[in-house]
């Protein structure tokens, strides 16, 4: 590997963390657990932020921004929300630094200490739904459709770029309804959604389903999810859609008048997915060789590299490159022509590869005698040669086909490994073996679902929604299960 | 009016703030000095947004994002820096909350205190500098073109709904370059970037000028600057781009090797423009009939709405509106067809008129007969008739007609609005009596200017950078100055 890059099969964790460092996805910032985003890896969050806010706005949802800090007080209010939320925070007590006495910098003025803490919001239930208050007096108000693209802080004691990160960019819709029946259908609607993105655009086969209620969001009725299965074994979660009830309407006591003018609270709902999603992403496609991109996220979907070797050939070479470059932008194909004399070929191919970008041409001076160009495709790694006359129908499909095969790799690798077990040996032998997501029998109680985690640290990912539901015996108690569930090892 | 909007005349901040609250842009969050951006407003920003993402990366630039605190011995690292930036800031002490003993919520737990002291960053020059250190070595990594949009927090006494607020949004950009000339390039290339965001889609006008070494950013060689002047009389900045010399190079140690090899520090740019632009647009146009929008920053540029009496008058003026509005929606104009039946015809007039949108077109059933529809500007209040025939062509030159209308009436009062001055009681008189722009000479040093700062509170909102520069006598101290200055209030 040109770029030194772990295997996965020898180690998955430092393979994942070479390809996000070393295809300049993020690294590591000077604040303990914050990453820095740098520019190719936050330009696939931009093709992510676009598609998922399309998909909002199409579904009737608008965008406002909330503050950053959370009075410490308003997280207290929901009883579930504070045991989940008001522990690891960054906790804003000053606010001025005057110069050090002793000339040695800058300290903290004791003199400006809030009245009360502010928190750096680890999640905006609180914060929106003090505001809510004020903007819901009547039916007429509602439904409030509102989503919200911003930075979230929680203190994660161990920390991985992208998947677990103190600081992290994420979108959380927060939406307020009329009747409990309409708040779930939006719920299952924006879990459509998200399994639309992950499915269509992230090429990344999700199983649908509910959590339990061990694992559902601190403040929830219900928590909608959907989960992915990465090349590793392990279940990682990319994304949740939460009915929450009257919760947060009692909380902060936000009442509407129905149309006979009767008071009632208000039924909510909040759904969020993060930059988790680029991790994601990695650890479903990506190979030995460096990362692999679907071609509807990719930021560079076609690099071209011109083969040369005077500056004439260079020439006649470039006049082709920009006639194809011309021809795939037109189509709407995000294309780069790497036309730099600073770095050779084989660089560049190795660069492109290790990078994930979709399709590689190459044109050199026999391809325009032949009339033709030499096409790369990072997935399957195959070479051909193709006429360049209509390369842009060729390459428009290919980037289909691409896209396509990529989920049915990952779909045929996802369904050949989810396996039903029927004892608990089994399962204890799947999960050690094979990993993957086993579907079992569970008693239903938060006290079998707490001792299979605790002796093999595999957690109930989800309660399916769909599919061949049917009872049985819990593997683990013994009582009766009234259907499957999936288990799984998770990040 | 409708809504109950103070004037202008009688009280210009009232006013102000009736527009913001009452349109539903803003309003005043439960967190000191932190606004909340409602779904109107932000969708505002979001025009702004992409206007403005597109025209960075049109010259060059990617985006990126760098983390949300700043460990606090970073901004002790360059010397002004420090000074204009260590002070009010929201400083994070703390990474745990815990139960209260006596059950009366959360409370900060003492045990979890940072060993150093986190700061909410204000501009991030420090953090993404020290990040450069790692990326840059050679002068083939150079230029750096980074862009990132964010949030940031200045701790501010009095705030004002975008224009002063604690949290803000903005976008800044921070650019490295292997020469002192491409780095002065860049800075005014950027300016031209915010004249030309602020004269074509904000309708703006803007004076372009170099701030006085007083008001210059804090670790700046120069900042250039664009000013707009609002219709009370007072300026704005609108915009700033720093040439930050090898200042923050020094500072963080960033060296790279030209192409003999040879170490030198590495030079910078960086640049902003934030929420404080909506602030900028409401004061340049709107009047006292409301919120006045330019058509390309418009979030709804067009409403239809029917009038009718029965349902079936209802059903066949919605035909036509719908057609009215696919042929508006397909010649990329942004139209709404407000068909709610909840709320009169009347109401809808003073809604769109009173949010600013720029043209409004109500169907009737005897418009239908006619074959006509009235369309309303909400520049000029004019209503008038046209054939609904080719409606699209008439709508889309009337949207060019209203934004350069709104330009030429802002420019024209600018203009009338820059007044020279030769003496110092002059000046005194017609910044009590008038209030604009004033053309005065100026000594060149900062002495004088706080001197008047102090005695009359206007500021040098700039030094003009073209135009008629000619030496004269300063109108202060009566010393040589090589040019007149523009000084004003100043928001």
């Amino acid at each position: 590997m040109a770029k030194n890059l772990a295997s996965r099969k020898d180690d998955f964790p430092q393979w994942y963390n070479d390809i996000v460092t070393k295809a300049d996805l993020a690294e590591n910032s000077s604040v303990r657990g914050c990453m820095v985003i740098k520019p190719y890896g936050y330009s696939i969050w931009e093709k992510m932020q676009a598609a998922l806010d399309k998909r909002f706005k199409d579904t009737g949802h608008v965008n406002a921004y909330f503050p950053l800090f959370i009075p410490k007080s308003f997280l207290s209010k929901e009883a579930d929300h504070v045991e989940g939320f008001a522990k690891e925070c960054a906790v804003v007590t000053h606010y001025r630094l005057k110069n050090a006495e002793d000339g040695s910098g800058v300290v903290v003025d004791e003199t400006a200490k809030l009245e009360e803490e502010l928190i750096v919001r680890p999640t905006s239930e609180t914060i929106i739904w003090h505001s809510y208050k004020k903007w819901i007096t009547s039916y007429r108000d509602l439904p409030l459709l509102i989503n919200q693209w911003a930075n979230v802080v929680r203190w994660e004691m161990r920390t991985r770029l992208f998947l677990r990160t103190t600081e992290f960019l994420w979108q959380e819709g927060h939406t307020a309804h009329a009747t409990s029946e309409e708040a779930v259908e939006e719920t299952k609607k924006i879990l459509e959604v998200y399994t639309d993105f992950a499915e269509n655009l992230m090429a990344m086969p999700v199983l649908q389903g509910l959590k339990t209620d061990n694992e559902k969001f601190a403040g929830a009725e219900d928590t909608y999810c959907i989960e992915a299965l990465m090349q590793d074994g392990k279940s990682l979660q990319a994304g949740t859609s939460h009915f929450l009830g009257q919760n947060f309407a009692k909380a902060f006591d936000v009442k509407f008048a129905d149309a006979n003018g009767k008071l009632e609270h208000v039924w909510a709902t909040s759904w969020g997915v993060t930059t988790r999603m680029i991790g994601a992403l990695i650890m479903t496609h990506s190979d030995d060789h460096g990362l692999v991109l679907p071609p509807n996220l990719a930021p560079i979907q076609v690099a071209i590299v011109p083969i040369y070797k005077s500056d004439e050939e260079y020439d006649r070479v470039s006049e082709k490159a920009e006639e194809i470059k011309k021809e795939l932008a037109d189509l709407g194909i995000s294309v780069k022509y790497d036309n730099r004399k600073t770095h050779k070929p084989g660089w560049k191919f190795n660069e492109y590869e290790f990078k994930g970008v979709p399709i590689r041409i190459a044109i050199g001076p026999r391809d325009l005698v032949n009339g033709q160009v030499e096409v790369a495709r990072r997935d399957t790694l195959e070479k051909n040669s193709y006429s360049s006359d209509n390369l842009g129908t060729v390459i428009n499909d290919m980037l289909k086909e691409i896209q396509d095969s990529l989920f049915q790799k990952a779909k045929a690798f996802r369904d050949e490994n989810i396996r039903e077990v029927s004892t608990y040996d089994e399962f204890k032998q799947v999960l050690k073996e094979k990993g993957g997501f086993i579907k079992a029998h569970w008693d239903g109680t938060t006290e079998t679902e707490l001792k299979i985690k605790q002796e093999t640290k595999a957690t109930i990912r989800c309660v399916p929604l769909e599919g061949d539901i049917k009872s049985g015996t819990c593997i683990y108690s013994g009582n009766p299960s009234k259907q499957q569930v999936i288990f799984a090892k998770s990040y």
